[in-house]
């Protein structure tokens, strides 16, 4: 112990305190999203803003939007393989190396944005999902949300589980495995190319975001009915997946500061995506878009089939099982908290607005 | 314009760069809150931790609970006064200066905390707010949330607008206004204060925060009803008031890090909030409590009354005008908004929650 303190006393003579906490520091952030999905690309480019503000300019970290440096889904390789220090991506994307990943950004008929916060923040998310992701050289931090999105768009109504059978569409992950069990062939595609099948009536449905993202993309052109709610993606949680032995090799003032940038990413995407749905929203509902929910028995069905597939996960992978339990139990505790007065004033404040009052 | 450019290349010269950037700065924090109320005290505490950490310990601020440096609502004036530079407080605390300050916190009728954030980061809020502060010497950064708030404890259940006559209740701010209307004699009263009037028999009903706070404080030992929706308080941001001298007087890369750590608090105390509800709300059940919602002719009474006490705040004030008429565009479009799929995901999992599905 009095070795380790007058080493670090000797350190502190031989370079100046200041230099040695604020190194310069040069990132690669590779995003999994285009400049085009402003929402999701441009929170990349506002945190990189502020972390270089905070360090006067000393830890500067360059944004490279999807393809420049990596694909979508190929930020645990190429941070594996030093073309990035850093990415902005979806821990979902890598559920073929574990499905545990989806816990990180959302599973089917889990945690709505504000109960994933909750989660990740103080209910032992943030940590179980550092233990798995530490197992691929990566330390997670949360860093932006979508809020619950649509269920997606289709060119017939839904109106039994029978209709389910045999749609082409895309919809990828656990959610697409659950619709899956009740007929439905899923398609794992890109939100242009599923738009462009979509039209040339390759594929019969196609989930992707919610108003703002998918208005851009023009899925309304080719189909009427947007459904409600997205429950497999009751929110969507976008992380900044950090090659670990950069993140560990950070002065403690640096990871400090890309915490708490982080946290103020995770704010700001959503506020973003909150701000700009009703106007998208609107221009679809102008353009012909008719907005329907699920009728209630295929639900019913969706939910006991993503039931079966939860515990086909846990059976697989003793890290999906290992997230899974605990977050079971506060799933459990935090839905039938926000059913009390969360529901009550949102149900309240929805029928005054129904009812043209606001 | 020349000269101020010559005497920047002169002060830059004149001292290392490094070393003009991090200058050694403490400040004194006033919270409204005292160390009981942990998630709201606690915060601050974090808040200060994390700035401090991100600048190497050169940023330190000190936080003393309410009392130390001045009470639950004299933030202004202890800030004004030199004994604090920056507040933790709520913004609706300071209404008797302009009932504009309102917004920052909360109105009745108002923005769930989702919404208030979007509102705040993406939705013209913060500037708003922060032009009216600035008439106070103040900058403002929100940096806290309660959540939809509960409706308070009555000793007798509400079944009409006539129950609500002489009723004596603590409640504050536009929310007792509102009452006012409908017969309630509002009392303005800490929460202490509340909790051993209700006990005394003093006053008939209280309203307070939510499960955590409000079963600390002991309110279901005097009371067994406990309502909801708070419709008062949709959602309660918590502020950081600064000094506007002091944060113009911050190097960019401190006022960088004191706004990204201000957001990580806003974000931290939402999750506090909403993982301590549960099992506060159980052991409320088990003691006796009973959940109620209030009627729905009670709910359109008191939003009718709302609207009468936002139009009469409108007349008085100028600055409370130039917020409202922005802010209920908002309202309108995002409550439409959430309405849809956030709403139909909710509603969809308190049902399988009620049903024991979870």
């Amino acid at each position: 112990m009095m070795g380790g303190g007058a080493a670090v006393g000797i350190a502190g003579l031989a370079a100046p305190a200041i230099a040695q906490g604020t190194p310069e520091i040069a990132w690669k952030l590779t995003s999994s999203y285009p400049r085009s999905l402003s929402n999701l690309y441009g929170v990349a480019e506002d945190f990189a803003g502020w972390v270089s503000e905070a360090t006067d300019g000393r830890f500067r970290i360059s944004v490279a939007p999807v393809g420049e440096i990596a694909g979508p889904f190929e930020a645990l390789e190429a941070i594996r393989d030093g073309k990035a220090e850093i990415a902005h991506t979806a821990s979902y994307y890598y559920t073929d190396q574990d499905p545990a990943f989806a816990f990180g950004t959302t599973v089917p008929f889990g945690l709505n944005a504000r109960q994933q916060n909750a989660w990740l923040y103080e209910g032992g998310g943030n940590a179980l999902l550092n233990e798995l992701y530490a197992g691929y050289g990566i330390f997670g931090l949360p860093a932006g949300n979508t809020g619950a999105q649509m269920g997606g768009w289709f060119r017939k109504e839904i109106n039994s589980v029978e209709d389910l059978k045999g749609l082409r569409m895309r919809i990828p992950g656990l959610g697409g495995m659950t619709l899956a069990k009740l007929g439905v062939v899923p398609q794992q595609l890109g939100g242009a190319d599923a738009a462009a099948k979509l039209a040339g009536g390759e594929i019969d449905a196609a989930e992707w975001v919610g108003p703002y993202d998918d208005l851009g993309l023009g899925f309304h052109k080719s189909a009427r009915y947007y459904y409600h709610p997205g429950w497999w993606d009751g929110c969507g949680t976008v992380h900044l997946f950090i090659g670990l032995e950069q993140w560990n090799a950070l002065p403690k003032s640096y990871q400090a500061i890309v915490t708490a940038a982080a946290a103020y990413a995770n704010a700001k995407m959503q506020a973003r995506y909150d701000v700009s749905a009703p106007a998208a929203l609107e221009t679809l509902l102008a353009e012909g878009t008719e907005l329907r929910t699920f009728p209630q028995p295929v639900l019913e069905a969706c939910f006991a089939a993503a039931g079966e597939v939860m515990a086909e996960n846990s059976a697989a992978s003793e890290r999906f099982k290992a997230i899974y339990e605990p977050w079971s139990a506060f799933r459990r505790d935090e839905v039938a908290w926000f059913g009390v007065t969360e529901l009550s004033f949102d149900t309240l404040m929805a029928a005054l607005s129904r009812e043209g009052k606001l």
